[in-house]
């Protein structure tokens, strides 16, 4: 089983700059987007079936981990046993299979993600978050630990440093994994934020790392409710994130029993939720 | 035919707010996020159809505009004489049904977005920007006009002044409308950028004011490939982002005619393509 593919994730572009009366050509960098197509390969009823689950812009680079994440966190898959292999179709970089172990056969109804509606309240946030909470195999491993606050002021420097291609393109988010002591543990880019923690996650169970409640995980911009649901999913139990959340993030973060942090600088934050877990 | 559904966009919570060694409890404004599905009913071989086509995390507000919007951008509509009329359903203020004039039935094969692949290249941007161009009803309607480079540097402190939310809560993104002139007409805010775009293209729809040619679209944030499709359907020549913009948005710009700007500040910015429109 190979996880390795890597192409390039930043290109050139000839820019004309122009800064007050003056005006100079000069090549910048740019963060690459390319679509992925991710495909499942699976037995059902003892055929050989393949199937698209998703096409993403995506930055290249960790794109069997992008799509391990991805079938993790939407609940296609739960656990790294049930991976068989991950390849790239031949001459075709923008295309990864997934093949499942022959034991597990897949429920592609859970594909029909984000249409979550109940009978008693109608399309709403409420109706999601109960979704998710019934998709998460790690929603109960709740566990109790605490953080000192003075750990999380020096993350946001972190994140910077480790954050290649975001410092030479100003064009990727980022998710970034460290343990409770504060430690830098990895990070992953991408030009869309839902792909960078997909990555993370991905890299995660991949190394059968997964669930990650002992762990903090910073974003390098805001927490929308799909963020959150891919932590939840992952059992991650403290979010930080540099920008601001929404109303549903924090409303899945408490029901999830998710610390959430917003606004983190380097010497204040806010907390939004499950504020028992921050000295 | 009603346009207008106005929820709340803020939401108020809880939080506490640490600074150096101090913490004290405040109340914090959010920006609201809530899904929205919609639905379309048309006619088809005499019998009235309906069908969900999209379910959206959002920022409620402008949900009709929005729905209009994501429409024509994904190139379901045509034009504002397809849309017979827009509505909630009973009850539901997350679900907006719109309805087709009786004349128009839609190639729901379109849907079948993102989706982009040739038998020469497989999955690639290449086909992605060539599955667009032949989805835009304005790809070739370019004007020769041009703008005085002075007059973009103003543009961001515009954006500022009338993005209202964003003051409060910290949390949405801004898409703003102005003439060739630098005059401000409008601006939508959302969670979700392309959300935010959509609501301000279908605005535009709704007052058959398109195509956009000879206006500027402002993105408070980075330019995607997403964002450049929409702007190309609508027949945006100019869009100033910001943020930075990725490869492929770059070269969608470059195929489409549009003049790309990045890293939009008080006094400079970068041109990345169609620089002849900037004197």
């Amino acid at each position: 089983m190979t996880f390795k593919m890597e192409t390039s994730s930043i290109t050139s572009h000839k820019i004309i700059r122009v800064s007050g009366h003056d005006a100079e050509e000069l090549d910048d960098q740019l963060a690459v987007e390319e679509p992925l197509e991710i495909q499942i390969a699976f037995q059902s009823g003892g055929r050989k079936e393949r199937k698209s689950i998703s096409v993403t812009m995506r930055t290249p680079g960790n794109d069997h981990e992008l799509a391990a994440g991805f079938l993790f966190t939407e609940g296609i898959i739960h656990s790294r046993s049930q991976i068989a292999g991950i390849a790239n179709t031949p001459l075709d970089e923008n295309r990864v299979i997934v093949t499942f172990s022959d034991s597990f056969e897949p429920k592609l109804g859970s594909l029909e993600r984000n249409f979550y509606t109940t009978s008693s309240c109608g399309v709403c946030g409420k109706a999601s978050i109960d979704a998710i909470k019934t998709r998460s195999v790690y929603a109960n491993a709740q566990e109790n630990w605490f953080l000192e606050k003075g750990l999380l002021y020096p993350l946001t420097d972190q994140i910077t440093r480790h954050q290649n291609t975001f410092e030479t393109t100003g064009g990727l988010h980022a998710s970034a994994l460290f343990d409770i002591s504060g430690q830098f543990l990895m990070l992953r880019e991408d030009v869309g934020r839902h792909n960078a923690l997909d990555k993370l996650i991905g890299a995660a169970l991949l190394a059968d790392q997964l669930p990650l409640g002992k762990h903090i995980l910073l974003l390098s911009g805001r927490a929308s409710f799909e963020l959150i649901q891919k932590a939840a999913m992952a059992g991650i139990q403290i979010v930080a994130a540099i920008g601001a959340p929404s109303s549903l993030a924090v409303q899945l973060a408490e029901e999830s029993g998710i610390t959430l942090i917003g606004f983190l600088k380097k010497d204040k934050f806010n907390i939004y939720t499950g504020h028992h877990r921050i000295l």
